[in-house]
């Protein structure tokens, strides 16, 4: 199966599409942290990206490439996707309608009606999310734009190891990490990956309280969480039916961490680097620390995926 | 009276010295911030400088200038200039002794200690500080190198300027905004800024609860503050001797903030551009903030100073 149909020219195809709206963001490196983690570690880092998230790859590719014909976006998202595709839609001048969880952090709500969207509230399971999109698809005619399961969004999300290994031409990387929620991110990247620089290994990264894409890898079935439990909100949500295959052919390995780990690591970024990064990025750093023998020595690139947290409720005060 | 000798080359021969030691730290901007502040800002992000601060230029000028003769170094600090200089000792291989005063913020402490460095305790007030000193120079015959009331410190601060409208080369600056403590920056930059763009207003951001620069800058002579109170730590001390004058002839104008208004800014930096940033650093978006009419639409330089910061002791938790 050739990866459900995208290959590197869609990618680049979404690269152009999205690029006149989205920010090349940097790499940032520091030596005491690479000192500490044993690694050069080569971080990518999308919470500088518009809407704080790397989100804003995905919609804009969905979005950008949409007929005249559609004047309504929907969707449903614990946040970052839901900023994204308000984002997005107002950019392009349409109108967006989204679900969010009751439980979603306020500084993503708080976004998300920034950029001028529409929320409706539902209870914080995926099924009351699907349902409630469903019915307002249904009301609204609207063009639904998935948070990670569709191809639009995995090829926006592609975009980003395009990137990397633009940026890191000269650095002959052994390790991508990424984290891994419902699988657009990691999906899209490791298919880039694996077609621009084949040698690398692509390690997936999950809070253990969420692990369905660790079962999911090694069981070689989809398995869909009901109860998850973790402070990485935007890593609660199970692989699709779409992202499971690819994530299947070209990840070469799952890893997981506890909240704690997650939480030290997120403090770590946050004195070493001096930027603000949000738990669900911090589960990278967290795996090198959890796997130092593994990982030493390596050169690696990992996914800062965002950076919107709720500075009233950190977690370490 | 030229600037007590220091003129453009010095500042250019301190750039080149400290240049293999330092970070050139990027430019930052951010368009929702900007629509906020109803000015376009270019933020000079020295929290990403070698010890999370500006202050690894001006130890870095001084230590790298000194003659091999010298084995130790010693200096008086809240923090920053402290872990800057442990950091400069370091790299050329001397000792460090440092007077830290009994308030300085825990992270600042640590960072001191990690470069190696020896803490000498003393109360928080600058006469404590100096008398500190004082003994431990005579102790331990170490080079003293002040926190900023020297012009090695003062041209090495300046390379700032230098850096700034090198990055900034084709950006019709109208004002460089820099925040005031002992002056080492503000002199230095203010000096710098006139030399290369003569027609950049230089304005010094400054705690209201240690406004001693603005006292000074409008009395004609130099105040000294005996009490101070301000969470901006690292602008709680008055002008010397040397910084003082330099400013008097450089600088354009000395503005307040509250400290409610820099804990907003602050907040503000953090949530915008997902960075790290002292209270000492938020000043300079606190006085846009607070003078939006005299500063609508233009084009500002500021310098954000440092990201050294408690995480456990967040002003607005």
């Amino acid at each position: 199966m050739p990866d459900l149909g995208l290959g590197l020219q869609d990618i680049r195809d979404a690269h152009a599409r999205v690029r006149p709206h989205i920010h090349c963001t940097p790499i940032m490196t520091s030596q005491l942290l690479n000192e500490q983690l044993g690694v050069d570690l080569y971080l990518k880092c999308e919470n500088f990206q518009k809407v704080g998230a790397f989100k804003a790859r995905g919609a804009c590719n969905a979005v950008f490439g949409l007929p005249a014909s559609v004047g309504i976006v929907a969707t449903h998202s614990s946040g970052n996707h839901a900023a994204a595709l308000a984002y997005a839609a107002r950019k392009k001048g349409l109108e967006a309608q989204v679900v969010m969880p009751s439980n979603a952090p306020a500084v993503k709500r708080a976004a998300v009606l920034a950029y001028g969207a529409t929320i409706t509230e539902c209870e914080p399971t995926q099924l009351a999310r699907e349902q409630a999109l469903q019915e307002l698809v249904k009301r609204t005619s609207a063009e639904y734009v998935p948070p990670f399961n569709d191809l639009r969004v995995i090829a926006g999300q592609a975009t980003l190891a395009i990137e990397i290994y633009d940026q890191l031409e000269n650095v002959a990387i052994d390790s991508l990490l990424v984290p891994v929620g419902g699988g657009g991110l990691l999906s899209g990247c490791s298919l880039a990956s694996k077609l621009i620089r084949p040698e690398v290994a692509v390690i997936g990264c999950e809070p253990a309280g969420a692990d369905d894409a660790q079962q999911s890898f090694y069981s070689g079935q989809r398995v869909q969480l009901q109860a998850v439990n973790t402070i990485a909100d935007g890593l609660r949500t199970s692989l699709g039916d779409l992202t499971y295959p690819i994530i299947c052919q070209h990840v070469d390995d799952i890893l997981t961490v506890s909240d704690k780990e997650i939480i030290d690591a997120m403090r770590l970024v946050w004195t070493r680097l001096k930027i603000i990064i949000e738990p669900s990025s911090a589960v990278v750093v967290a795996v090198i620390q959890a796997n130092a023998e593994r990982f030493k020595k390596q050169k690696i690139a990992a996914v800062i995926t965002g950076g919107n947290v709720d500075l009233d409720r950190l977690p370490w005060v």
